[in-house]
């Protein structure tokens, strides 16, 4: 069996050590437009912010590494077309056009930054960030500069923004919504981290998209919605991500409302080809309906399920939650599920509670705060969960995953046992005080 | 209606702010031998090791600040009867006699240090810790001393060993069974905490009961089983706690094999008396046999089902996992559930995995290793886990606890959602690699 995968990401390459786990015959080729292969994108802040000394150790294997394992790794390559009739793609390989069949494909070809339609994007000194390229560009150019802005406040523009004032910039984060990371968190745990970043030296701007960029060849000005403007060395566009469907609709797969959909084998519409990673749809574990995920756990989990399909063994991928953390600085901040804005969109009455917790027993050395809120359904059902604090958020993200996964209400949650000592924790967990706190709200 | 509660550790003060929280008009007494009352004796060997400056740091609240939420406690008495027909109780307090009568009695009675039958255990120099008082005998005796001996390398043990090596003294610790923490860890896991107390200069003996201690009014020397001794100016006995059950057989309460016996609303087998903390037997979750939880947060939690039964309001307290953590010096080390040789006592035929991870992404500064250990019973329901590392245990030994209380098989966590972020975890989640590598073993 031959199996073609179209991108080098998390998803693509996962799939190919997945599938060589499985099975030692199987040939296996990965084509991606990308120099490198098997680095990790979410590491890239923290390289730019020099809390990891160069982009090389990101990268955990190279193409080479992954010939030992007999997986044909083609780098700096463009799949240009997808016959699922004959069973070929095309390829651009220095210059020329090649043909390669398939019994098997993977389309893991992720997602592009999306770049808001604006006037002067084109010019030098913007950019956005998706691979270690991206990473480099943006280090060599912050070298001559004194001052960026960031526009987008999700994740991936604050640590950006953190990484910048690392450098010693004079940083702006700019956002069209009224809150930073508004798709994980509500506006006043969002608050929290908006405190945090200006304490940091971060000029945070919300409610204020950028309109157009204006410089002589290179950036200079960026315009806001209100005529104000800014003038800075550089832009770093933080807009999101596109999912990249072209091979997919010119294969004649299914696309929904966001990305190629599959079902819980992660097979396409169309027989043979299969996709994962950010160019596909998911299942929202609270509803049941279609989303995006764009995680690193995602495409890695999802890769686990595509190689045992492709082979015919038995393996579903779940619905997802987005649970999702970052440090920043000091600050560990985490989310899972929904937000109460998000819940309240989809017909959910959420009943919220947000308390004030610490890290560690009140009178033991260092004890942090930690902010916790809780939401959940009518019923009492948790459905989602936010958490800051300077340590120890990650893990309690995951107990609350499972938590929503296992359909506990915050009744359930306030009755389980949790681990105790004073250097570690509470008597009464913080979580467990979120829970009881919004017990009472029923 | 009129509440007294015997014993003011974490289950009876506890007991007391419930109840008082749920009726402002109740009236409750609380009696303890004590002079404090609500303190965290988890929190006495940080105190010891210099990690927290003083005793006085411990005590959360002093009997006046219960008087102020309307809540007698009676400090320094002994109570000496209980009359379960007449309900009344009889109490010591400043050598005079005294009666009170009842509505609801709470036995708090916790537990004493059990003593092991030997000759010199009455010598200068020996000691057990329960309460303040000892952690500042033992503290001033520490003083003039040059060496210790613990005998028990329970958990207490190993806090204390741990707490007097900083105070500069030569340390020894010696366990009658051949490993340390017996109870919670397996033992090439308690053997990694081994190694560690003897990094930090602790001596460990294994397999070595101590059999008599001898000395000219303080002790001198130990002498083990084996013939051999040892030369020591103190030792503390941590060889476990013996419930304290006079009172409840006093007034007729039913006891089990180790304690009283409750049923899940806190009652005993005696009408309008309630137990809970160390003197009473909890439900094991996993084989719904009785067994004790010496937990300060299985008695936090039992109050607040007791205050509620107490009142007529519906609760159930839950069956018990025995969930621990402890930290000692860098490390931290957590445990839930059976340990292989616990699951095998109780003819259930483990199968087991142990993993080493790391706590950060591989290429993250200061990313420490992890060593997990996950047991499944033959059908692969997760019924323990074991975890050491110097970041990061707490919280994942609650996602297990959780995992387990909600009957999870390896496979079904397998297939949970983690959150990630290079700082503070791995792509594929410590738990997660552990719950695979012990899925493929079925």
């Amino acid at each position: 069996m031959k199996v073609v995968i179209v991108g080098g990401g998390a998803g693509g390459i996962s799939t190919a050590s997945n599938l060589r786990k499985i099975d030692k015959n199987i040939e296996i080729t990965v084509l991606t437009r990308d120099v490198n292969v098997a680095y990790s994108p979410c590491a890239i802040p923290y390289v730019l912010a020099g809390k990891i000394d160069s982009f090389d150790d990101i990268i955990m294997r190279t193409p080479d590494d992954y010939k030992e394992k007999n997986i044909d790794v083609i780098t700096e390559t463009e799949v240009t077309e997808v016959d699922s009739d004959k069973k070929t793609i095309s390829y651009i390989k220095d210059g020329s056009v090649k043909k390669m069949s398939y019994d098997k494909l993977v389309l893991a070809t992720g997602g592009n930054p999306f770049v808001p339609p604006m006037d002067g994007v084109e010019l030098d000194g913007v950019f956005s960030i998706r691979n270690i390229a991206d990473g480099v560009k943006v280090q060599e150019w912050a070298k001559n500069c004194k001052s960026a802005l960031i526009t987008g406040a999700g994740l991936i523009g604050i640590e950006i923004a953190y990484a910048l004032v690392q450098l010693g910039l004079d940083v702006t984060i700019t956002e069209m919504l009224p809150q930073v990371v508004p798709r994980s968190f509500d506006k006043d745990m969002a608050d929290i981290l908006k405190e945090y970043l200006e304490k940091e030296g971060i000029k945070v701007l919300l409610g204020q998209p950028i309109t157009s960029l204006e410089g002589d060849g290179k950036v200079e000005t960026a315009y806001f919605g209100d005529g104000t403007s800014i003038e800075t060395d550089m832009i770093i566009l933080a807009t999101g991500v596109k999912p990249e469907l072209d091979l997919a609709k010119m294969a004649g797969c299914d696309v929904g409302r966001w990305a190629i959909v599959v079902n819980e084998k992660m097979e396409t519409s169309v027989p043979d080809i299969y996709a994962l990673g950010d160019c596909v749809e998911s299942k929202d574990l609270i509803l049941g309906s279609n989303t995006i995920s764009h995680l690193g756990t995602t495409a890695v989990r999802q890769s686990k399920t595509l190689a045992r399909s492709i082979v015919g063994r038995k393996s579903n991928f779940n619905p997802v939650l987005n649970a999702m953390v970052s440090k920043i600085g000091n600050l560990e901040f985490g989310a899972v599920g929904y937000t109460t804005s998000f819940a309240q969109q989809n017909n959910i009455k959420p009943v919220v509670q947000k308390v004030e917790a610490l890290t560690r027993a009140r009178y033991y050395p260092n004890a942090k705060p930690m902010d916790i809120k809780v939401i959940c359904d009518s019923n009492g059902v948790i459905i989602g969960c936010q958490i800051i604090a300077e340590e120890r958020v990650a893990e309690r993200i995951d107990t609350m995953t499972l938590a929503i996964t296992e359909g506990l209400t915050c009744f359930d949650l306030s009755n389980v046992e949790f681990a105790y000592a004073p250097p570690v924790s509470m008597v009464t967990d913080p979580l467990i005080l979120a829970v009881e706190e919004v017990s009472k709200k029923f």
